[in-house]
């Protein structure tokens, strides 16, 4: 196979607007983390692949590709992609295909044609055509060429349909770093497409029409939109020292990791994932979830749609349409309301501003270490903070943040 | 069979102690409204079948008695029994059954001792012997012939034990029409019952001592004594397209409409009737009760004694003898309390009166496009307005009046 | 086999540290009353069996002992255990056994023991060795013989590690009543053991080391510790009369009394005692608990390590860890937590004092005639007065107390 001299994933982003969920690059589906996924499908596309850490994940992604040589981890400094990309500065050369690890793309589909292309183009952007605005870079065409990229130019003013997404082609990175050097402040908002721009003025560039699927983990919802993702790809799997009780049904698709246990009078409806000793009990309904390791699915339990980390125990409960990562414990009876009585898009509050979650369905987004009391009942959109206590018989209107920082 | 010139319905009472349901007449049991009920058992003994409708339900009553040559629809004028039949003056001549839709009693028994009587006699009415007082009208007798009726004389004063219930042949309604227009603003309360005594002290009149069943539909807890003895005549029953899980099992008689389907690990224990197209999801516990079209009774959910309208959904709850009318959703775990502590009758306030409601197991009363939110406790009794919203997590000790009538 | 002439059991302490619970001599483990456990046990060791009862259970006692000739009741006069047996002056002669009826222990073990030395020693006490610190009674040791009793000498001043258990064999009882008498306030704490030290000044003593069980009923969630005890020796049993519907689950050694009745898809784990005519409904989960009679664990019920008194109606309840006393009431969906979010040891608030309760996981406890509202949320360690009502949808954070005592 062709190979790219280099890809450089973009990994050190800061999830303030994932919270209160941790890092994205790290975040688990299927086994797995997200970083992780991505470098399965890139490695055989690189001779050489960078990841672009910050100093928190830095540590963990060092320690998860440790064996693999041809991974190199540089920390990034300051903000933002273009202090990113300038942390490379004299670090390599060649070309460089550069990708953003939160969005999640057919490398299968893009990356052939850039070969193909990467000949006769400096630089080789990709996008996907949206009839409906979304606010995002536009790329600003003449024909087959891009000559600006545009960032959320509103509804009204967009120059084309085409919304780039982060799977740059760039011959000579060198060239480009000096470009950016030029941008003043690299670490605000908009650097990055700034020198992009200068470089478009000066350089032979066209992009990929790219029309497959394209999901971004952005907001702590999104985590849903991937839930469903990997969901879509899984068979069904039953591994080692797996007990399934008789009276139990399994329908679909429902990969069961090994020591998964499923007792009496449980079902679980595909697509589902289930996680290395996760023990199911009596009586509980799992449907289009993904379930992390070492959980406990406690008797009367219902499950809709959702994601759960590890060590999440849950006790005659019911969570529809709801993100929770680890070590969370659930009190008895306490319930996730996952829709208004409106029937509404479900708005959150992020940063302070509220976002729409382009969902009627959402439930409760719960950081890690969170014990919810008995009989509560959490009202949809709300976010947890990781490390708080929500008391029992309480009714949860609006975030609960909390006092210390994780 | 011999047949009557004219059976007259009574169809066009207010029900304003019916609140928070809507109109008696179009109430629906097995599928049916209770006009169409009452229609179908008088209809082989009428001529001609007149239903006095208001202005309200006058377009409904039209609609389904389109393709009925025999039924005629009379819009009422003013209020009250006596303004019912007065405006049927110089509309119908000959002999009338005169029946009000919400009394449900045995016409096989009724009306062929009214056949056999009728050439002897110009009035003859209808009484059920009662030992208990009961607060209706008593009939004053000498020997076989009625003599007066006496409303609500109070339990000391009961000139005998036969109370009226409103089955009367009158021979020549236009004779009665006459005397029944001398009588002073008839729109007031018991306008009608002096017309009759008039009519009774110039007219040979006797009564049939009627000893079967006797339902009438005037406080909405009545609709459990009605669904009570509709669900008494139900015979197991399996329509179209229905399908049963074979782990779930049923027992006794219950009628399952077209399209029903009844999942994993539920049971249904009839009497129970069960309307087109319902959805019984996993571990339901079904009992003794009647359910509408379209119903979504979900997961974990508990249905004791109860009557559903059309599309109501359950989700985890527990509904121990309510009635609940159309649309109405239920938050998960909510659940209707139906009996007190202290295990005494269970009052109701209608128009601000405190009304016995001869039940010591009594739920809640839902009117339609209601919802419930998870977790709410709903207290024995209590009724709900059609078109509220309960809080989620919220206590309810009384009745929740809606700000917009209906 | 050789007896002793008397065994006095020691019954009449008054049970304030046992609220809310009563009497803790007729406390019900697996349909038997504790008096009548011990009785059973001692029986075959006792020429006589005297039984010091207070004035408000010697009712009961000599009922339960009416036809045994073998029994006295002898009602105390005054408070505590040298009033106690100052009651029994002049009323028996020659050797006694003297237990307390709320320690449970091996009779097996300890009673040959005391036989085979009680012609060499004119006292002999029985203890235990504790390691850790336990508040009781210490014996002062030189060689095999007792010297002193020390009470809660606290854990740096333990004179041994022998800590007493009410067994004493004395063999003259007149003897030792001469020297208790001579203490002065007999009713005061510590009274007895004064008496008991002085009389090991002048008699040739020594004492049982006793390694096997031992339990006590002091606190009301010791009850735990003894339905544990209880359940321990249970073996496999189905009485007359018992259903089981075939889709139900029976697991280990389960005691079904006559007439109990287990309903379609529960599930009962052993070790558990199930008594007279209960009902276990649909899709309900019990383990390690002991049922009295005439209860109804109503459909969705999950009762855990808990135990139930005579006639308990649950009803989509969880209870783990619980005791509660006769004609308890839930109300649907009412929780029990049964364990701190910080996984700390449970306390509890006994008279004005709070005690450690040694347990991680205990529940609420109950006293007899309570009604509990739906959807209620009752804390670890809380206790609920006999006769309460609690509210609907309420959290329960601490004791419950009665406006008026029993």
């Amino acid at each position: 196979m062709e190979k790219f001299e280099n890809i450089v994933i973009l990994a050190a982003g800061r999830s303030t607007r994932f919270w209160p969920l941790k890092d994205k690059n790290l975040f688990i589906f299927c086994g797995e983390s997200l970083i992780y996924y991505q470098f399965k499908k890139l490695s055989p596309y690189a001779e050489r692949i960078i990841i672009i850490a910050n100093q928190e994940n830095a540590y963990f992604l060092r320690k998860l590709f440790a064996s693999y040589s041809k991974v190199k981890i540089v920390i990034q400094k300051g903000e933002g992609q273009a202090s990113a990309l300038l942390s490379l500065a004299n670090k390599i050369g060649g070309e460089v295909l550069l990708v953003n690890n939160i969005d999640i793309f057919n490398e299968k589909i893009i990356l052939p044609q850039i070969i193909k292309e990467r000949n006769n183009h400096q630089l080789i952007l990709t996008a996907k055509e949206m009839k409906e605005y979304f606010p995002g870079g536009y790329l600003k065409l003449k024909k087959k060429q891009v000559v600006e990229l545009i960032e959320k130019p509103g509804p009204e003013k967009r120059p084309s349909n085409m919304v780039r997404l982060v799977v740059d082609y760039i011959a000579n990175f060198q060239d480009f770093i000096n470009i950016l050097k030029k941008v003043k402040n690299p670490m605000r908002d908009g650097a990055f497409e700034e020198g992009l721009n200068l470089y478009l003025k000066k350089t032979p560039s066209t992009f990929i029409n790219y029309q497959n699927y394209w999901y971004f983990l952005k907001y702590p919802w999104h985590v849903l939109s991937l839930k469903h993702f990997f969901l879509s790809g899984i068979k069904k799997y039953t591994g080692k020292d797996v007990l399934i009780d008789k009276t139990a049904k399994i329908k679909g698709d429902v990969y069961l990791e090994d020591g998964v246990k499923i007792h009496e009078y449980s079902k679980i409806v595909g697509p589902c994932y289930i996680g290395k000793n996760t023990i199911v009990g009596n009586y509980c309904l799992v449907r289009e979830s993904m379930i992390g390791d070492d959980c406990l699915i406690g008797g009367y339990s219902e499950l809709t749609r959702s994601y759960l980390g590890n060590r999440v125990y849950l006790h005659r409960n019911y969570l529809g349409d709801c993100v929770v990562e680890n070590n969370v414990l659930f009190g008895a009876e306490a319930v996730c309301a996952n829709f208004r009585f409106d029937e509404k898009e479900i708005y959150s509050v992020v940063n302070g501003v509220i976002i729409g979650s382009q969902r009627n369905k959402l439930g409760v987004v719960i950081g890690s270490n969170v014990k919810i009391g008995v009989n509560a009942s959490l009202m949809p959109g709300v976010k947890i903070a990781a490390g708080s206590m929500v008391m029992p018989n309480s009714l949860v209107l609006k975030d609960v943040k909390s006092e210390v920082g994780y």
